[in-house]
């Protein structure tokens, strides 16, 4: 769509200028999606700083002046605040107007929001499945969500016209849509997101307790492998703690299957069960060629990382 | 040092020319440091692949032929076919040549080589933190050790001159030299290197046992963390499966340290204890920037992943 024609949305609300929030208004405005686009943030400084990045028509620090008059309102706040979020928006949302998310959890998201939700507005929860580990209305770039996948989780009976301008809003932001069940999203992210990251929250925390091996050591033979989980343990604390006390039935049953295959694990390596290794480790590697064939990571040895002497 | 003066060793064998044998190959080119490079491979298929990358002067199937004159012998193939390998080359060592190598794992590396080693020959084990998770003669780069770590490991009365004139190669190709025991060089990969790869192989392992969940969408929906894991277990088999055999002890310690914690995790979230969490996520997001300001990683978002559509 070029901006001189009419946009898919004439104001578009959202709540939260984060990492993701703040990509959406950039890829918004590069594909001419918005009429206008309003921002909301929970601080005085965060307005501040998204105003002074510019991607926003207006920032506010009211959520229902942000949310007024908005065709498409997108909660793209930790998902522990989107109860409250959504009780105090409510009373504000205009006829019509389609209500989403950017949530990693979706099954809580229908339970926490749709009671506020007026009859005559459309909630269809929405994952992209895109982000860095950096924060922040700076941190956003409009080719966050270029050539990734978002999963929209609309409930039974979701009206077949707002759920077909939402695909065409997120396929305009870049991404590839899959409609599916909010449970089995659940599921999924639990395995291809939620349990990576506890796991590398949880190794970056073990590290951190040695004592026969100091902090400096950690950090300077990181690049043995390490240095990867660090990243992505060094993502958003707030967005995750919720992520984990929202998605805890699937987060638990992928922890334990993972604790049981782990157990098999050091028992080969105890009793020098070569051969279990070797078939595992042969195993895996074809999982990375199925993610290198779909386009979802660069064969690039070390992520293409520099390894100049200059990288700082 | 310019190529045109006396190079630092008259004759290099490098015993495997895989990622790591060959990287040293085009990072000694590239800083004058060797009058001959000799390579050796298993295989004939690797020593003709060899032949076509021509890093190497000459390309050996014979042990002895690559070994004969070197004043330096390098291992670089999994650590447990070095005591093969040592007896192999021992009798056709040069008198003062020095004998390292490039293994994850030290302590075995001097319980395996060291009763062969004839005692006019200097045996100082090396192990440069490098790599990316690609195999082969193909996969090498010069640039691979720039500014990374390379740590010795010298047995007590390590002859000092040979010990200087390792770090100096080592220095030559671009690595920063450190020297420590084989025990705690041990200990301290297993928290930076083997674990984590361990760590990795076991959640792509469980990822692939699912039902409920496809091994498509493992694939689709993996940018929300899972593809970093399978980057990192994609590394070649056979070397990781020497890796944790012949660092069993450390590996197991590492990984009772990890299940402990894990089980703490494991319980906050059972029992929706927010403030554990978010206090584990904020401390690992220290470590992070620890790692970035030592220079071992970038903090561009994503690894500078590229984005584009035209990402394939």
């Amino acid at each position: 769509m070029s901006p001189s024609d009419k946009p898919l949305f004439d104001k578009v609300a959202l709540i939260g200028v984060g990492l993701i929030g703040s990509s959406m208004a950039r890829a918004m405005r590069r594909a001419g999606v918005a009429g206008h686009i309003a921002g909301y943030a929970h601080t005085p400084e965060i307005v501040e700083r998204a105003r002074e990045a510019g991607f926003a028509d207006t920032m506010h620090s009211d959520l229902a002046a942000c949310a007024r008059d908005a065709d498409l309102v997108v909660l793209a706040a930790p998902v522990g605040a989107f109860a409250q979020i959504a009780k105090a928006i409510a009373p504000h949302l205009k006829t019509g107007a389609i209500v989403s998310d950017t949530g990693s959890v979706k099954g809580t998201v229908l339970r926490d929001v749709s009671p506020h939700i007026p009859a005559n507005v459309h909630l269809i929860p929405a994952h992209p499945i895109a982000g860095t580990e950096q924060s922040g209305p700076e941190a956003g770039f409009a080719e966050l969500f270029d050539g990734r996948w978002c999963i929209l989780t609309p409930a039974d009976g979701t009206d077949t016209e707002a759920l077909a301008k939402l695909r065409t809003f997120w396929e305009a932001l870049g991404s590839q849509v899959e409609i599916m069940e909010a449970k089995h999203h659940d599921l999924v992210l639990a395995i291809t997101s939620h349990l990576p990251h506890l796991i590398a929250y949880n190794i970056v925390g073990t590290a951190n307790h040695l004592e026969q091996v100091t902090k400096g050591e950690v950090i300077k033979y990181s690049a043995g492998g390490f240095r990867d989980f660090t990243r992505i343990a060094a993502s958003d604390p707030t967005m995750w703690r919720d992520v984990f006390l929202n998605n805890r039935e699937a987060v638990l049953e992928m922890l334990g299957r993972f604790s049981e295959d782990l157990t098999d694990l050091q028992r080969a390596i105890r009793y020098g069960d070569g051969d279990f290794l070797f078939d595992l480790f042969t195993r895996t590697r074809a999982i990375r060629r199925g993610i290198v064939d779909a386009g979802q990571d660069s064969a690039a040895p070390n992520f293409g990382r520099n390894t100049e002497k200059s990288e700082k």
